[in-house]
């Protein structure tokens, strides 16, 4: 970071967060790319650029942009939230959803449908993976109906690396797609949106007016360049969270199989389940009454194994965190 | 209407206004009140009056302030809406739901929420009342955890008539509440917005800001005051309406039972059971997959014997319409 | 009014709105016209239509759309107000001011002009009007550096009318025209903004949106076609506007030379003015400064002799005012 | 930078962030205080959180919350912008025009004026100093009017070191006020805004909103709380800038005597003397018809001379550069 080269990047002008700006559309497989202080900031950025006032968005139950962003999404885009329910897998809808409510509607009396976000992974389903081949019916059903299609792809370096697929390949025919590069990837600011020329565009006045054009971001575009370098290494969180998940099954808990970084372990009393497991120096978040483990690049192997080694040993188990 | 004094309510002078204005607070218990050329208007303002930037606000599944009003809440008010499912019964929800979504929420990461929005009696629910005891249940579990409560009480007064009840203890507790002058009663236009001085104060400004603050609106005042002397004739809507009901039911229809003047029929499919109905002249709209027939001033009751009428000789059942 | 054929407006089906619609929109010159509640609700639809958020409008100083509706403009267009000088005379701004105005800006730091707003008659500069040619020019020099232009024609019947040609010569190029029905030509309530169809269509939703789709309207729109019948009348409000202009310069006021039916009186101490005539029985309004008084159809020549007569008997003088 | 400690600052737990905050508060004389990513997004939280729909603002003319922020007070914080002309010299109001404007307006005809925004220096004004019993008369005029009061102070240290008064003493009374860490100071990136505890909350979560809540952000505060330690060396950027200014005078530019480290060169043509001076190597940028200059940590004192030296060995003149 100390060595980048810097200017001003408000008026465009900063040759590394250029460079880290092409490396991601490159990846992308979009025309263009702008790097955003925050993943929400790329979000609702693209919301404020594919909404009209009133107009309603689609996204899986439980995505970033609908519950996650304080409502910002009806404050600047003046848009209308729709939860998509989960049909067959947790974060997982179907297109036929997609077209049901994307058709629906009328000039004068119902909501008109603009938008269909897609958060692959999907946070708080627990990391969960869309396939490239179900991503791609859910952007041909909505674009069948007319809708614009956002990726929430905050996640989406660790369903590439999931999956054995290019990260385009996950992206293949959005309108924008926003990408975290702290998170896993260890950046400590910063997220880039990426899109069509003229919408990128845009999103660099919109990214102005949000008070999101710095200055010398090269610092940060720096710490991102070299997050970009390290995607593959999330195999390794991946597989310390599966050792994770099966040791913590070992000792009785009701676990999912994770399929990324994230562990979701489905508890009596998630209150005192956290309050056991902070006792002994493991820290989760709740999510709504499972608790969560994310496993990242500052948590080494050996540190799974100390964890189930403290939990079994203190029987921090859910039916005991119940019974408390 | 010809005969109204008149004067310019912009400035707050026109007298019949004002004296349609007090009537109506008066009779809803509330210490103000606001003529507003629509109910959509009188409910954005609400909306805009209780919300801040983001907020999120609940009502029962299907409520207008959710669907019918083009995301106005969201591009205005900026308000995230949260449908809350019909707990006991057709557009009925319960403390409970209340008490905990209210409650729900952080300041940096969950939405906050703000506002409960009722509608009694529910559109498209069917038009079904919410008893006095039910309206304070949920206004109780409302205050208690901190939300403000706006009644969409469009058509109160078919809730008033049918409950044997006067429209102030339907709203009870509430911070706004809005009444129409159109629909049953009768007049071309005009809905009521009522609450506290303060805040009718403010609606007033708000009105102006949308457009709604009229000039010589005496001539429509005048019509309303007219339409608030005929809320006993709504009896003879809901007598029509049962009437409808039970002789839909003998023509082998599936009807559920009216509580006001709204008839909702269970069809195989509704597109086809409104161009048979149409044939034979009679009119109906269609909510969801159901029928959707509305008893008013204007239709008599000898109408509904001439509907049925010529519903059963034509044979305009539903099974018969699935056929065609 | 009570004769009028009436329908559900909000789904476009009244036949008296559609009549009046029609009609305003061959008079204008426009493709399509839509009905609204107000003229402030039509000049914030048009605004609405014309800006995106944080896009500059540039209108005369003193225009309605500037000053008197309550920073609608910026709440729901999003849009920065900048008043033009008036360049050569009240009310008045040049094709220069436009085009430099106009051309500023740039995509990351200067705001991004969109639209001229012009009035005509220009209400608080006196009731002045915009000869055809230099409106031309105006229309002409925003279309050059890509501004779309609203007009705020809420008087423009006046303007017609003192200049000998009809509206739509007045309304040449513009994008959006909105016109009063109310004011000089004695309609209740009631404007309507006229422009290209897909434009007017989606007026229609955002007029909804805000509350002003009304339901059997037909009995304003009636009173709408009726006004429209009177414009030629207006012609005697100016004759009476220069009777009362002559007649207070007669008697020592300094006056402007009315254009239409507003005559500005410039005196020392406004409200000590005011509260003078007042006292006599003769009501006027503040403008700025100046007294502003308007004839209109409910003032018959008889009553200026009668309103000078009191002002002279009872030396109503500018400097008798100042001394009070 | 590189040895911050860091937390996650969204949860308000970063404690880097917070000493940073904490330190700038004390320094400023206010309860609490927020770092933001840049003084734009400071600015704007501030007028999103003392404006309502529709209220106007005032702002010495050319103020960057008028001009360089894309009209984000329109869009975010529904604000109406009026420039105050500078009464006594550049960048300069007087309390008579804050008493006066904002005590005009009415509930429902003229705009509701809410706030002063005050800047400090004034950027395009040339780096303007406002003395404290200047400031003093502006605040006390505007809570004598009920106005609430930001302050733009993204150059307050410039004015402190000019004036050689502590920063507290030049944001007495003000509700809240904005200080950059970039610019003069050297930070590359982030702002602070400060005032009371409830609104810094309240701030909090706009910032959020807005996309500006980041998670690892010590490694940027850690920047801020190095170049707060810098504040002194500003009068090494005061003592270049007006070493400029006497040797752009000596070789005949029409030069404004500079308070702080900006000058302002009044030139024929902008454009053709920003050409010349690029040719030699001089960089400046244009404000208006005029070049401005701005001396800074990374312009040694050398290299004032160097380029003086240079514009005038190849006679780089205003009079050339409008021959040209």
């Amino acid at each position: 970071m100390s060595a980048a080269q810097v200017g001003d990047d408000v008026l465009d002008h900063d040759p590394t967060v250029r460079r880290l700006e092409e490396q991601v559309a490159a990846t992308l497989g979009t025309a263009a790319a702008l790097w955003v202080p925050s993943g929400s900031m790329g979000n609702v950025i693209a919301l404020v650029l594919h909404l009209d006032r009133g107009d309603r968005f689609l996204a899986p139950r439980g995505a970033h942009v609908l519950d996650s962003e304080l409502g910002t999404s009806a404050w600047l885009a003046g848009g209308m939230p729709h939860p998509l329910e989960w049909t067959h897998g947790p974060g997982r809808v179907s297109a036929e959803q997609v077209r049901q409510l994307g058709a629906a509607g009328g000039p004068y009396y119902a909501l008109r449908t603009r938008l269909l976000c897609l958060e692959n992974t999907h946070n708080l389903a627990g990391g969960t993976v869309t396939q490239p081949d179900e991503h791609a019916l859910l952007v041909s059903a909505a674009k069948e109906v007319g809708l614009r299609v956002h990726l929430d792809g905050a996640r989406l370096w660790n369903a590439s690396v999931a999956l054995g697929v290019p990260p385009a390949a996950l992206a293949v025919g959005v309108d924008t797609v926003q990408v975290c590069l702290s998170k896993g990837l260890g950046a400590p600011v910063g997220s880039v949106l990426a899109g069509p020329t003229a919408l990128v565009a845009e999103a660099r006045r919109v990214r102005k007016m949000l008070g999101g054009g710095l200055r010398q971001v090269g610092v940060l575009a720096a710490a991102g360049i070299v997050a970009l370098e390290r995607v593959a290494d999330l195999a390794a969180d991946h597989a310390n969270a599966r050792a994770l998940a099966d040791g913590l099954t070992e000792l009785g808990w009701d676990v999912d199989r994770p399929q990324t970084n994230i562990v979701l372990a489905h508890v009596p009393d998630v209150r005192v389940a956290l309050a056991n497991l902070a006792r002994v120096g493991v820290l989760a978040t709740p999510v709504g009454a499972d608790v969560r483990f994310v496993t990242h690049r500052d948590v080494p192997t050996a540190d799974i194994g100390e964890a189930l080694r403290r939990i079994g040993a203190d029987r921090v188990s859910p039916d005991r965190a119940a019974r408390v």
